[in-house]
């Protein structure tokens, strides 16, 4: 599945309407029979930006609102962003993230938490809410994740920008690319790496993964045996080792 | 602020001394009402060295208490050196270490909590206390915590010397300068970046960096909001706002 | 102690046997006063392999006994291998691998445990177990804590093959060998650091960094301080005084 953030006359800032709309998508990708037939999601923006941070106007909508007389509107409008970061991260699906132009803010939270981050060379990465007087409230936690404290404490406090390179050098994205011809084959390359992956495996694979630190080791590695099991007792274990043994692709690789 | 460690003839061993001294800093940093308008600490050593370690004649005197029946001397000041570095590392300030010299031991620990670390190309690094029989017991934690396990555990286990710019590739330090003029440019430019963030909303986001991993996130994420709303309302928050409506810098931006 | 996995034919591939063989030195290593003396482990595959995933037969033998009514074969096999991991990851000697050729699936686990890896440049790393239409069970848990979340789901779920240079960038290993003759030069230097640091505060020092994390740092630092105490008062610690006021390596460093 292919989603474009699609503002561009803001950059693809993320308005409110836009959180609502994704967390729409990712609901069906998680809940719905059909949405879990996806094996990966890439999400990227319009004319050459991802997306610049959060949306002005929502701000002055909630300004408005907090004058007439509701104090909890600024807190609604930041939380609700928090949890579609949230939610993008634990999705079942492969997220993919194709980085280009602005990733700032929002944008960036976002790009923390896709298992490949492919970025341009000349992306331009930062957290710009100190400048501004706010702080990057449902972001900066997503950054800690996403590369340590030592290095998100540096970005986070000085409002440093920087590119994809320094991007790819931090461990915030997986790959660069210096041109929009070598950014396409390498969101191609993996997708055919994830192709070659069996769909209700990668699911099993990405909570396990998701699961590590949040549980004692011992126990997750029991249920890990346990899913272990039941992977090889499926139909995706055994077509595995029989395709292995004919020294053919499994059924699932061929899949496009 | 800034602070310099000043005992060159003992390339600035971390006496007991100093550590009292420092802790005072801290707490009027932490606690005075004076000392909260300071935005960021710059911490570094005199005459080409940052910290070699603990002092030697603290060792002797502590070795003189034990023998005279005080079994806790090493004990207490041992820990009390791992109080000075936890305190540095939640200084409401930004923390910024210059790196010059010997960088070894405590001194290593210390600069394993700095929020921005600029190392000299030349600047050695390690932890030589298992050469002489003893542990690294109130740094290799902070190390941990700086750079992960994995390159942790190799630096401790074997007591590795390295020098700025292989700090830079394990994530110790953020910048590595190869001239004194570099080092005092690299710190210039990041005393600018600091000045162009809300000092408030700067303190705020340091607490939520830190806070990540020690709460579940949903409840730290719950706190961020509140915290962002307070400072969209805030005198921050609005100056900020217009500064960026009139597209000028804003007033904390200024105060040069 | 050097140990070479030692089954060319199948490039090492991790049997059971194997593991369990494993499991009685690190037992041997662990608890008995023989052992106790051993102050590095080596690691390394015969014939150009380090190990090359889990052994084909037993897997085909967990399924023989799951057909004969045993529904916890494959469960029992596949934990029995993360037990060996944990155990390994938790000796208290200097464990350092050497990794050549495939470096795959379990194998990949095993170095992902060592205290200092080092592997050539055209090593094989991977994860291809999803490949399979199963799950990296008791591997990928330990690739996370390795290398962090971020750089670990997009090798999970992508099923990336890297070499050596990558895993030293990705944080894998320590080192990396263009050659068997750096690789032993290397092997060689790192020996040497070890037999440097004296053994038992190696191993303090050692539980130490394993603990961070794992209990609060407040309380881990107070132990600390105590094991440091322990440490100057010890055998070792005054060795290790003595011989730098005499300016001659301590005892333990000529131990060849």
């Amino acid at each position: 599945m292919h989603i474009t953030l699609n503002r561009p006359e803001a950059r693809n800032a993320m308005s409110l309407a836009m959180v609502n709309e994704l967390m729409d998508v990712f609901d069906w990708l998680e809940n719905d029979a059909a949405g879990a037939e996806v094996r990966a999601l890439v999400l990227r923006g319009a004319d050459g930006h991802f997306c610049a941070g959060g949306d002005i106007k929502d701000m002055a909508g909630a300004r408005q609102q907090a004058a007439e007389g509701d104090p909890e509107a600024f807190l609604r409008l930041n939380r609700r962003f928090g949890e579609m970061i949230s939610t993008a991260n634990r999705l079942p699906q492969v997220l993919i993230t194709v980085l280009e132009g602005a990733v700032m803010g929002g944008g960036f939270g976002l790009a923390c938490v896709s298992d490949v981050a492919i970025a341009a060379g000349d992306a331009k990465f930062g957290l710009p809410e100190t400048g501004l007087g706010v702080i990057p409230a449902q972001i900066a936690p997503f950054v800690v994740q996403r590369i340590g404290l030592t290095r998100a404490r540096r970005i986070a406090l000085t409002g440093q920008r920087f590119d994809g390179h320094h991007a790819l050098t931090l461990g915030v994205v997986h790959e660069v690319a210096d041109s929009p011809t070598e950014l396409d084959k390498k969101l191609a390359e993996v997708l055919g790496e994830i192709r070659r992956c069996a769909p209700n495996a990668s699911r099993v694979t990405k909570q396990l993964v998701l699961d590590v630190g949040h549980m004692p080791m011992d126990e997750l590695l029991d249920r890990a045996a346990a899913d272990f099991a039941e992977a090889v007792a499926s139909e995706e274990g055994q077509e595995g080792t029989l395709a292995f043994v004919q020294k053919r692709p499994p059924k699932w690789a061929a899949d496009e």
